[in-house]
């Protein structure tokens, strides 16, 4: 793959955030993929049905990657963070791990069969996303399949995640870029998940 | 603190579920707070408010514990999973954790500044989560101060916990249950996290 050094400058900051020393970005993110992680069945029956490699986009920790790699799949990892880079390769070694961003498979002449870009594209606001997709797009196989993940909203709207603004997007304007962007697209789910609430009281005088 | 040896039945299959050594437990729990953990503005204002001891209520891996304890919080952990002592003891060995459960707390004769439950409620059930308050109650001193959270959602909802079967509470629902329990309340939020999609997407033919 061509990995030009300079990464664009919108995403420069995006890729600072997670190379932060200060950022305990592996704890954050985990480097693992546990027994009872619900992604597993939405990932592993995708992976199971590609025909050639696979290349995961943001492969952040390489949590992914080393899973699928450790169920005997071809995947390789692309990842702007170096720093992130580094505990992949650390706690995957045998996995493939390059440093690069989407904007890096612009020019590039592999073809995957499959692209996983799990929560990967959640940086991109309306301006880079658009693009983003169409490069995923060129970087697949006739019929290959790109499986994605965001987080959804009402409207596109940023909002702090706990390491750079992400954003979050109507699944119906989700699935009008995807298909502008030259994809059919198989299946989506949004799935609500957990409200968190807390509650600070103090002990009233006991009542007798 | 008087720490019976054999919990009670409907709880016993929780434990069960944090003990099994095929569940990664302390992965999926995390073992740190990170620099950026957005939970970390409600404890800390809330732990420093404290003129006393506090007790961490279902301390887990010990994270909250831990993290307190290091800021200089007289703290001690309590936890009805062994497996998860001994995480906790292995990574913060200066605090002082004890086995045992909120029931556990009804004969106890100590007195708390502050109690944190910390999503340690959570697998408790209608038939078990007002007496569980009410010990929690009974084991604060005069003007104590409960810091819990929980699940919210629409209506009393048991739901699959990735460790042990969890409820949600509609907050309006809990917020009475703290009352009744010998409370008042002093601060309450509930706040929608973030709703995952996904999407698989085949990439269409190429257009000319």
């Amino acid at each position: 793959m061509t990995l030009p050094p300079t990464p664009q400058p919108a995403t420069g900051s995006v890729i600072a955030a997670y190379d932060s020393p200060t950022m305990h970005v592996a704890g954050l993110l985990g480097t693992e993929i546990t027994a009872t992680d619900p992604d597993r069945a939405i990932i592993e029956p995708w992976a199971a049905s590609m025909r050639g490699p696979i290349l995961d986009v943001g492969s952040g920790t390489g949590r992914w990657t080393g899973h699928l790699a450790s169920m005997g799949y071809q995947i390789f990892g692309l990842e702007p963070s170096g720093r992130l880079i580094e505990h992949a390769r650390t706690r995957y070694p045998a996995v493939d791990f390059r440093q690069g961003s989407i904007a890096d498979l612009a020019g590039d002449a592999s073809r995957w069969s499959g692209i996983l870009a799990w929560y990967s594209v959640i940086h991109l606001g309306p301006d880079e996303l658009p693009e983003a997709l169409m490069i995923l797009r060129s970087g697949l196989s006739a019929g290959g399949s790109l499986l994605m993940s965001f987080f959804a909203g009402p409207r596109i709207a940023a909002f702090q995640h706990p390491v750079a603004t992400a954003y979050r997007w109507p699944t119906a304007t989700m699935l009008q870029l995807v298909t502008a962007a030259g994809f059919a697209v198989q299946t989506h789910r949004t799935a609500q998940t957990n409200v968190h609430a807390y509650i600070s009281a103090v002990a009233s005088p006991a009542r007798h």
